[in-house]
């Protein structure tokens, strides 16, 4: 399971502070922490500041992430000058997040994908606007794919995200993301798919069960990424579980040296 | 979801103890802190004082239970006489737990069943032995769902258990269950499906965990009855937000009550 660690996005209050003050300190410890809680990928938003002061800003996060931890980082943002300049200073493989099936969108983000060769979160959404079904979803991806692959991006550089919606307004939107997954994973053999959990379970008390049990089902849909905090150390206790369930954890190996490590 | 409670099982150290020495107060306060926490039934195995005294046993086991809550029981044994004891006594629709596949046992339990008009456990084992793969489980199925229905036995008042054994010994036995459950449900609208949890943890070091997400993954294929400890709040709380984001709750409505009395 690839974890990306959603805790830098300036959308968070002290985050977005720390962003505007250039807080080396607190981005190299909330980087480090979650680093050490089993990271793969640290997702770096800068959005806050503004369109025009954000490659800037995001540059200095991205670098400040880097220097911190050496991880590679999930560059997040829609402003694809943002986009460009990290690019251009992170060091290894970024993931671009995100691309989307909105065409204007498609076409200005593709060439950052290519030229970089990066991996990208590729959201399932096109112009029609939110999906508000599995089979807009099911649509946006194959035109994702489509086009993704045609462009030379190799199937399992890209993450497919069928964009999760809260279950306090539509019942079936949990079953809809469920769909999609098992959907692509049967369709596109060799590509990912990730997701963002704490939509699920905007508007409804306990969120964090929620995005558990979310978490445990998509991954029995088949997901095998996601932007998630992984300090929520029950959230990554039922990650390890699952992989060791669903047989994507040899002799249970990173199982049993997790519960060595104290981790469990 | 059919909640089971499994806690009041003389193989347990603790109840076996209880059972012999017919105590009561234990027997009560087990079977009410499984009520409070949200048990619908309260399995009850007395298997542990032996065949000949286990008639006895078990139903003093029911009726302490039965006066404690008002609950109905899971009448847990292989042996015929101490069912049939049992069932006599029992008010309301018990569960049998268990039938199976194995000819002479189904020919034995089949009467009890049909006469109490029971609900009933069917284990998805026949006479070939412990299931290796999905296949025989699915073969099992098979075959319990033609003789049972056969025999007047309504398909809503059968409780299909795939068996689970451990990860740590097979590292398909979780996803063999999960397809099992995935095929019955595909196959046989109105069934149910019910499994026990903690096999599949065996051997393996923070069981809990793996329990959990089990029944996660579980639900998330069609699991819709579990044998498990009601009192691991954890647990529940990843059942309540199971069945929320599968569409089983409709507008929430039961996660938000239970949020509102501090359940979650």
């Amino acid at each position: 399971m690839l974890i990306i660690g959603e805790r830098l996005n300036s959308t968070r209050k002290s985050v977005g502070e720390a962003v505007k003050a250039r807080d080396t300190q607190f981005v190299r410890e909330e980087a480090v922490r979650q680093a050490e809680a089993g990271a793969h990928f640290l997702d770096c938003n800068a959005a806050v500041v503004g369109v025009e002061a954000e490659p800037e800003a995001l540059v200095w996060l991205v670098e400040t992430c880097q220097e911190a931890t050496g991880l590679p980082c999930a560059i997040d943002s829609p402003n694809s000058a943002a986009l460009e300049a990290a690019l251009k200073v992170h060091k290894g493989q970024a993931v671009i997040n995100s691309i989307t099936a909105e065409r204007e969108k498609f076409a200005r983000i593709l060439p950052l994908v290519t030229e970089h060769q990066a991996k990208v979160v590729a959201l399932c959404m096109g112009d029609e606007g939110i999906p508000q079904t599995a089979q807009a979803r099911i649509q946006a991806a194959e035109f994702l794919m489509e086009n993704l692959t045609a462009a030379g991006v190799m199937p399992d550089q890209i993450y497919l995200d069928p964009l999760v919606y809260p279950v306090s307004t539509n019942s079936h939107a949990g079953l809809d993301v469920l769909e999609t997954i098992r959907h692509i994973h049967a369709t596109h053999p060799g590509v990912h798919t990730i997701c963002g959990l704490s939509n699920v379970s905007y508007g409804l008390p306990a969120r964090k069960n929620l995005n558990r049990a979310f978490l445990v089902l998509c991954m029995g849909a088949g997901l095998d990424a996601v932007i998630a905090d992984p300090l929520d150390e029950a959230l990554m206790a039922l990650v390890y579980a699952s992989e060791a369930l669903l047989d994507r954890d040899e002799y249970c190996a990173n199982y049993l040296s997790l519960a060595r490590q104290g981790k469990l």
